[in-house]
């Protein structure tokens, strides 16, 4: 199949050799010309411009937009929609909020325009080898595409899970999931690392990883990290989040469901920005009040 | 009524200011002798040593040990049942776990002697003006003292609760309960101090001790602090506990209650100790493995 | 003053009793005629429209909104835009969100009408008797209506907060911050509950009220609470949320502050609005999956 | 090798299947006769007492407990360690604390008896296919009963961890990972549940389990879960606990470590014990109080 890949970074990139590599014709385009050449090297075709592309590809024609959610997105769809016809299918792969795509999907609609929503989950590595993919829209232009997914990802790691926000939604959630797991995982190694015994943790990890009733990809993730420095003594532990794990927490809260773990994993990579906090100074200001217990200052 | 005040802190200097003004005669003993001569300064009987302050009370012996809870405490305990006899009453004020206290109850009733715990609420100034008191122990012991209590607590501010152990379980719960009012009051200003508005947090605290919902003796406290130090800029957010809130978390565990607010409300200051945590770490690393997130490391 | 209050529910009502008992000449509309009809029994004069009121007073018009936030709010406040003139003032002393008071206030802005947010604490009682508000908005039209603040509210119990929605945000803060220390509070005689102590709770709320550092409102009105039902056995605890401790937390996310305290608090009401919970089934059907741990089943 | 298996529940039978399969000698023991008799014809020696075991096996003896933690495993460890000689092994491979571990490893060491903590993971079908195990003690103990371990586990699935306690405290930390786990991906399909999209779960958890970044054992399990019954309609989502939990997070907070995931995990199973709470009943009460918000009563 002919389709077109815009965005080339990290995961764009990784899916076009993918395709490439699974006999499909692959129109790349990026603003960074740079990366179109390596796309190119790697076997697609130059795509000059969204125009160009849209010039390059048969019709129904298929566009895989893999770019930053957001503005990105968002701009990028609108033009998008001036260049393709009815009947083209527009396939938005980044972590999208689903309320979004549910708005876009309508509106692409009303010019007859596909659009199918694509939670990609695996890393860089899935990207490249196998991916794991959630998969929202109309049915059709869905098996329209199959193929394209069932080469791109690894044996049943593909999934059509319904109408348009679908995908991104149960992408969503996936990644709230794994915020959760990943702030357990944490909090486990936090533990060991301040107890009376001295383990080592690639050992553990690696441990768990067979036979464990906690082996997952995950933790031969740290596994492998652990290998690399096995104390992360390099790195520190300030952990941004990407907008997925937020919208869980708030999809939750307006669903009235409790969430308190996939929220508290967020709570703390935000905590984990700051090296001082005003509700901490503010604790510490009352404690100081009643009890006359000493403050620690800043030096001035 | 003649007692002997063991233990001249903080707390301890307050209370027998508070008992001397309120007309009765205190015994002031502590290991550091200039703690003493104080106390005397203020109206005390100079006890110089746990001899002397027996040998000084009359018989039944009343004696407050006002002294950090565990280890101080318990040798002061095995000491002081060394000297006393049958009939005479130990009142622990000190912030004892309940289990400790039922424990030395125990073993002090085998003498004869009647231990009482009294758990102490409202800080250096209570203690001096007017404390707040949780008594537990022996009914008959509590009546004998119990104009120690109505004249060193305000109106009200004093209460039997039962056997040995309920005075100092309901101040363990009474400092859980606290624990999570002041992470509540901190998490209300830092979301003030993030936000695009710009308060006086001196003027809001007020208002809130107006007329409002929240309106409490913690915010009154807040609008003291903000009134010197209008941001907090001079102190650090770095807030240790003192035992009775991790004791009311691991009571919570043990009764199978959900406590997460207050089980919460410690782990933000445990949280607030470290400046980097090992489990921030683990997930900024997984966040590399598998997304190519770049992480912040340290310098070398 | 001249002013005119819509919305005469519990709020309302009260602040109209209140402002009538000031001196002050209330122009009173609901869509209840009971309503209307109670409020001029209480001193009110007799609104019968929103066209009504808007003729019964005087340039500059002063009208207050004291409706449900949300659609109710949105539909009034475009009804009364087209029936108010330049200079004119709004005031919206419900619960907005304060994203909606900043939209609502540029708009009106457009026709020279000044619009007031003014959050309102203090319970039904405050309405009456004395409340406490949180007033944003444009600064001259707040010292024209000054005086009705000054009048209804407590002493030093209302406070200018700046510009268009920091009044509403004030509230909103406020409101997090109310559902924490009463979740502590709640967890706090849970935990007195399942404990081997027997407390009479109206007691320990009485005594902690004199001198404790949690003495507060909420703990009074826990003493009134059991005074009238010593182990709340008749009521269950199920617990609705009224969307400002929801938007906390939003704000709290959206400003990456770390606010456990609230979330929590906000989680267990909406747990408590389950009698069974889907996570709880997951979790369950793991342990049977892993370890052959027995599950609960649903008689059929 | 010969060794003993003391405890025939569903992990210990399910070993000694494992062991007789890979060729070793177990003299089998349990005080229900029935489980022996079902051990022996999986290839058990019959055991008939502890003294018989005991008499059965050459020394050095190797004794391996698989008995719920606490009192039974005290008991058990009191009983043998009258039994066995100095070079004997004792293995603990149940759950216990690893506190108790520690001091029955020094009290055995007094008789020269060697005590080996085994952490066991992987469920009954890891005991049975090949487990996972964590094992700390004396390290030549270890070495003398390596083939055990190596026969036993999975391929890289055991690992000697230091000295006595240190398997069993690995264990523990494990328990709190999954607890966390377990919980995050049961937020996850509780928050897909009450989502406005359809989602099959058996074809989620397949999904998820193929190139995804949260594919786990846990997330199989799942996928059988599903696959047995679609939507858990049959069970009821009460989840107790066992007590590696509620240690891990009794240790987070005796290290001072912020551990809110697992400490979260455990406080919502907890909850699902309950219909209603206490603490929801207070604050139910407080909104009344001061809002006038009606409580739901309980039906007399």
């Amino acid at each position: 199949m002919k389709i077109a890949m815009v965005g080339l970074g990290k995961m764009g990139m990784n899916l076009t050799s993918n395709l490439v590599a699974n006999g499909h014709e692959v129109v790349a385009y990026d603003i960074f010309e740079e990366s179109v050449s390596k796309a190119v090297q790697r076997g697609a075709i130059r795509g000059k411009s969204l125009q160009d592309i849209v010039a390059k590809l048969e019709t129904p024609r298929v566009v895989w937009m893999m770019v930053p959610a957001g503005d990105v997105t968002e701009k990028l769809v609108t033009e998008l929609s001036s260049l393709l016809n009815a009947k083209d299918i527009l396939i938005d792969g980044g972590n999208s909020n689903y309320k979004d795509t549910v708005r876009r999907a309508k509106q692409l609609e009303e010019q007859g325009i596909h659009f199918i929503d694509v939670g990609t989950s695996g890393g860089m590595e899935g990207a490249r080898q196998g991916a794991c993919t959630m998969i929202g829209g109309d049915k059709e232009a869905f098996q329209y595409t199959e193929k394209i997914f069932s080469d791109s990802c690894v044996e049943n790691g593909y999934l059509y899970t319904g109408r348009s926000g679908s995908g991104h939604f149960l992408k969503m959630v996936h990644n709230g999931i794994e915020y959760g797991m990943m702030q357990a995982i944490g909090e486990g190694f936090d533990i060991l690392d301040k107890s009376e015994f001295n383990y080592d943790y690639a050992d553990v990890a690696r441990l768990w990883n067979n036979g464990s009733v906690i082996r997952s990809w995950l933790m031969e993730l740290m596994e492998s990290a652990f290998s690399e420095d096995s104390n992360l003594d390099d790195i520190k532990g300030i952990v941004h989040s990407s907008g997925e794990g937020k919208w869980t927490v708030e999809t939750a809260l307006d669903l009235q469901v409790s969430a308190p773990v996939i929220a508290l994993s967020l709570m703390m990579r935000n905590r984990s920005l700051e090296s001082d906090t005003f509700s901490g100074k503010v604790v510490a200001a009352l404690r100081n009040q009643f009890g006359g217990h000493s403050v620690e200052t800043n030096d001035i």
